[in-house]
């Protein structure tokens, strides 16, 4: 349930609303527009009378239901596109963002090496794995809180925000000086964990799982915005199919699809999404004319010796030449790669 | 197998060559590049020495097997982009080109308004079915015979060649002036009319069926070409998922692949793979970037009134929106729109 | 829509009332069952108004529409469960058929020694394909007219009737002979090839096409029934899922599903559902007590040598010990294998 | 790798052998089977030479690779089936066992009542969710660890054992009094999880996520094994597939598919993968005849009020209906319900 205020309600008057709806036993969330102020109302809202409540707050320009199960991240609710700050690097309307790195941290040497090429190339945001999910439990996974450790010593390095993936909340604490935190597939319906990072508050990379609803990944980041964080950074990165010439199937159509039901920018990871080296540049020149916010490309200094998956890296040569062919893209767009 | 000949071979040495192979069995396809000829036998050539025919043959530079199952389709028998001459409109490489039309023919009133109108906002062919597969016996059919007197009736109108879809081998007499056959989804592995079709000689639209892979639908185009017909456009048109917030998904990563490993022209179908018309534009955004050589679109009248599909067309405002939007990123990606 | 009859209603009025409602342009539909005869209206009765109908006709008891979108297939339209009569082989209630054999015709000797065999041990129908659709041009097509000619052979020595695939409607002349025309996989959606089947008027195998809905095997059933053909088995081959243990995944909820939905037998094809004849036993067990009508099995006297599908055919001793399981799990169900 | 010792070796000499392989930095599983004992070893072992270590010690008769990238619960390693102790009640060859219960805890009187019932009708375990993972961060979570509490309570009336899922590790805690500790669809690759309740060593019923295959299963069992606990229950509950007239597709393959690739025993969750009671029964009838070792059926005392999942939940009357019929088909196949 939503309530749209009339322009120019004094903030006192507002609070008093929100205090008065939050003693009812509801959670409330504000979407502070150029124009209005919506109040949402998180919860089971069937028992509210919405009229009822419109007649006694004078400040209430109108009061509605939102019919589909997401609420706080439903583009009624908010009808500008949210603007995700990433470390100082704003993802959203106008921009267009691009995360690389490695899959996995391996050492220093190479995540500074990696970070400095792609940072040269017009890389935004410093991707690169500490916990690695692998499906074999013999496989390597990851350099862990060392991982981190040097993660932040290539962001110290280059100035460029880290993004890596979480994959338990008692790792959290780990996780302070990371500026964006990746929740990956095989996690996005770990309620627990959306909702401890949801209370954490750092910007949060949502990735879809492999074989969920585009309502599902919009419910696991309401879950997200719902434990009080906003900053939520959708990411279509390839769904199970029959096809078997592809790792995944990329799911183009998401992009349109979530950015009409959802504020939220929403990326895409061609790496991911096809398993092939080949296919990148191809599928990210779609995602940008598709509309979407940005990438999250793997780019390694050496992709025939990289700990995991390595077949579907860029080397930094082709990471290059790919971002001076995105820059004229996304210029075409009308929009821009880096700091606002 | 492929003979890869010596340039400049002369031409009778090379028919002597084909004959040869031919009374052994095999039917042979061949491949004229601005460099190369190249010999290719179709069959079962498990039983052949390659080195033997190369010794005995002094036109050929060198012969190797072709590992995958198709062979005349494979890019590595023919390495060039193939040129589809669809009624005049070139569809191949350097080209982009607009298919658009409505689901069903309903009227000559009708087609002959949407013909012109496309035709004004740049389309280059136009689209209309006569034959309709339905779910139900109880659906409307198409006008059958009629609908495609009348969709000939509007070629004639505007000089657009058309397109409509055969729904089985008894119907060839009727599509003796259409310029390119269509074979639907459904009919995708329909294989004796895949073969009497390659036989009838006319260009032919083959779509993608619902849940066929890429190599399928590649020996679906080989059963057309080994018939003896190489004017195969591949069209992209969503495969069954189990999202259901879009009708099909549109497996973007489909056209980069299938042009690697084969030369034959591709074409996107945004308007069945989304059935949502407010995709139409961003699907089609993304397949013009992604290196598809064509689109196909339903327009209509009157949407609102259409027989068939109507919630996946554009109405015609909607459709020359887009034209002029497509028309930029056609320019932008070095292409042209329009006969040759 | 639906007429259910009074009891006792005489055959010159109900006459009389197919006659009327024929004479509005819809073709009517007689169900008869052992309490209840049943007028059902195939097209569009939006139009129709049932009240009126039935106070103008006495004989009605009752009339309603029929919400889903298959009419003649519903169980609602004819409670009773159909049998079909395959060459005098009862498929439907009380009974349990196992039709055997191997994928292809090759040989009189081998169609002979493979037919005496699984009549030996307990089938009673024979499968073999003469005509077979292949995914490559340039594998074996099946014997064609020889294989219905060796088909229709071992027919006559056994007495076992036989089932064979059809794969275009220009073939119909040649199927007088064949007791049961099945229509496969990738025809499902070959609405002509339906349709002219459903006239021919022989019982129908219809497997459910690999990425087809039960809604849609239903539909593809009901143009068979909607053009004059009551007898039609409906056929659970595996569907296309992202998993690649198995060639399909049999969907074994179909059974009780389809039998719940409408009033023709099912039968399960464990052979192609899995690929490894290490499965076929197993799903074998499932079928029979899941509910399903019969099995349809591939068996073939040298696996090994099989020009097709080897890997899922049984040898005849492996069927001879299955088909010894299944009569004691058949009679556990209190069902019968045999003529009824 | 595997070494497969000789029978009658001493246990002191094995102890020494374990001790080696463990000092060059493997972890080592002792599978003790009544003629062999084989000693598998798990970690990366490409590095070993099988044949020298055969050499040096008498009591091994051989050594090989395994080559699937499951070891520990590879069949290769254990060829006998696992028996699972489950508070008593054994899961496993020649035993059929009957899970039931109400998808959530909602109460003392409920979870009596439920409990007492279907342990009149036969079951063996009680099922009751109490940490619930929901879509919705708006829907009933469960009662939580009030819950686990009440569970506890009927297993106390009853002396049934329960089983129970967790969401997280940081839970474990709270799981010392449950007998079998379930992991959801959702968490199948929910790693840290799977490592810690393989540390905690109570039995564990790991469900097949919605779109991993049968290998990915396998590995994640691998997951729990490889940390010490070698209790575990594999669970088919319905993949995701285009279908959409049952929520999931139960892949009824994949039970005899899981037992000959594994030793550990395998269960069916009808209610999960259907989604509707109407489906249930003839589900269950099938996992019978497939080979399945039990069944988790969901029971409430009144589904119509259900908290969650009533549409797919038997009544109290139902369940008993079922079991009655289940015995019987259970004895049929040889293997017997109950404590051992």
């Amino acid at each position: 349930m939503i309530f749209v205020l009339r322009p120019g309600s004094p903030r006192k008057e507002i609070e008093a609303l929100t205090g008065q709806i939050e003693s009812w036993g509801f959670t409330t969330f504000l979407s502070t527009g150029t124009e209005h102020t919506v109040v949402c109302l998180l919860g089971n809202t069937a028992v509210i009378d919405v009229d009822a409540v419109v007649q006694n707050n004078d400040i209430i320009e109108y009061g509605r239901r939102v019919t589909e199960p997401y609420k706080a991240v439903n583009r009624t609710v908010h009808p500008e596109d949210t603007i995700v700050n990433a470390g100082g690097i704003m993802i959203g309307p106008g921009m267009f963002q691009v995360i690389a790195g490695p899959c996995s941290v391996e050492s220093e040497v190479q995540i500074i090496e990696v970070a400095r090429s792609v940072q040269a190339s017009g890389a935004t945001l410093l991707r690169g794995g500490a916990f690695k999910p692998r499906t074999s439990p013999y496989s390597f996974m990851g350099l862990q809180e060392e991982g981190l450790r040097l993660l932040l010593r290539a962001k110290k390095e280059t100035g460029l925000p880290v993004v890596t993936e979480i994959m338990n909340q008692t790792q959290l604490p780990l996780f302070e000086d990371i500026d964006v935190i990746q929740i990956g597939a095989r996690n996005m319906q770990n309620f627990d964990l959306l909702r401890e990072v949801g209370r954490f508050g750092r910007p949060v990379l949502l990735k879809r799982g492999l074989a969920n609803t585009l309502e599902e990944l919009l419910m696991s980041a309401e879950y997200i915005m719902s434990a009080g964080n906003s900053q939520v950074i959708l990411c279509e990165r390839g769904i199970r199919t029959f096809e078997t010439a592809t790792r995944n199937t990329l799911d183009i159509s998401a992009i349109p699809l979530l950015k009409q039901k959802s504020h939220l920018p929403v990326i895409v990871d061609p790496s991911h999404a096809s398993g092939l080296r080949g296919l990148v540049a191809p599928l990210a020149r779609a995602a940008v004319a598709v509309g979407a916010d940005g990438l999250m490309i793997e780019a390694h200094n050496d992709p025939a010796q990289a700990l995991c998956d390595g077949a579907q890296s860029l080397d930094l040569g082709q990471f290059k030449n790919l971002m001076d062919e995105l820059k004229r893209r996304v210029a075409f767009e009308g929009k821009k790669i880096g700091a606002a």
